[in-house]
């Protein structure tokens, strides 16, 4: 039997200003920062081990995962940075209020961009400011796999070949594997894994910094899976993420 | 031509305890902490750029590297992490203060210590609960390869192996290279790459926390080499680690 660690990053500085971030790369607020850190002392208090860490290129979730290393005292496990594990794409929203847009264009457009499966934010031009294309980061990928936009299937189709090539094989070797990611690419490792369908994975709700263990057979097939610690602070936390972008 | 950076990490706690550290993993003061920012923050002054970073398996090194990484913004830069990066070991002088084994042994005899390039110091019983061979992060090397006492020239013959076969090829490939290190590990590579002698290695000292650049020729052969910012903060900073251990 194999152990999956989960980990969305803590609270960002956009999470607090109500601001859609997407491959913005906004970092963590002291409550984000303390919510890294008891997420590491957790996993420390009830015996986790880890042999590999993967994250994405964003810092919000770096440092999530260096806050949990840390408090574990495994500074010195290999981490490995992944593109593809990156937020979805918020497109030309990124950076807009929340509640801005849904003043603006009102609740239930907001809702589509934020929670339809297939129907992705308006794109960004290529040339806007905000696109990631001339990020040193992403240099070596083709231009069009950099996005303007994505709704949260085009999120699972780039996160899936990160799991079916990295992350599947290292765990059947053995290797004991904590991800510090984000809502909508543990959204897409949570689909699979457990086989939800398109229409009920956008009302699940990935809580910041608290950790989402899977116990896999042999086939990596969930056995069954949790969150860590106090249920009740879980279920608030996802709560308090999806009344965001409320009016 | 090719440009390598070398920066030790800032003063850690045993540094200012004065005590001998080796492979013990103590964590920085808030002095290194901020040696280490500054050490990023020149670099990033300075325009320089990196594709990959090493560190060794030690706190001290490892968040001298975040911090660096940090204040460059490359959170997101490859880290890869050897124990061959390591500190030399201080054998079972490891924990002990400086000043004590001087008033103790002698001046002498604690110099032989720290500065013979092939005297070591006395050995680690393999049994004292200060002994790593039961860490984990060296659980996949051979027990032998675990030193229980380094001289430096035993702490050159473990470096050379990582300049071989992983810090020369990237070079090589074109990879801009950023090590954070210790002050032997360090001292190993400037010897090789200068080729000091035996006799001179031992006299030469690191400062903590500022950035040490080789420009290097297609051959790796230094065309020369340079402390980045303030020359004579360098040369003090190195003279204050010649002088750590006068009783």
């Amino acid at each position: 039997m194999y152990k999956l660690v989960l980990i969305r990053h803590g609270e960002s500085t956009w999470n607090l200003e109500n601001r859609f971030t997407g491959w913005t790369d906004v970092d963590l607020t002291p409550l984000g920062l303390e919510q890294a850190k008891n997420a590491g002392r957790l996993l420390r208090a009830e015996g986790y081990d880890f042999d590999l860490a993967y994250t994405s290129v964003l810092k919000r979730a770096t440092r999530t995962l260096w806050h949990v290393l840390d408090e574990m005292d495994r500074t010195w496990l290999p981490v490995a940075h992944s593109w593809r594990l990156n937020e979805r794409h918020y497109g030309a929203l990124q950076g807009l209020n929340k509640a801005d847009m849904a003043k603006q264009y009102g609740d239930e457009q907001v809702l589509i961009w934020r929670r339809s499966y297939d129907t992705p934010p308006p794109a960004l031009d290529a040339n806007d400011p905000r696109c990631e294309r001339s990020d040193r980061r992403y240099e070596k990928l083709k231009p069009e796999e950099v996005p303007l936009t994505e709704c949260l299937k085009d999120t699972v189709a780039r996160v899936m070949p990160f799991w079916n090539e990295a992350m599947a094989p290292a765990i059947r070797s053995g290797k004991r594997v904590v991800v510090a990611a984000h809502g909508n690419s543990i959204r897409a490792l949570v689909k699979y894994l457990d086989g939800i369908s398109d229409a009920d994975i956008v009302g699940l709700n990935i809580p910041n910094g608290i950790p989402l263990v899977y116990e896999l057979d042999a086939e990596l097939k969930p056995l069954k899976s949790y969150y860590l610690g106090d249920a009740e602070a879980a279920a608030k936390a996802a709560a308090a993420v999806a009344a965001q972008g409320k009016g």
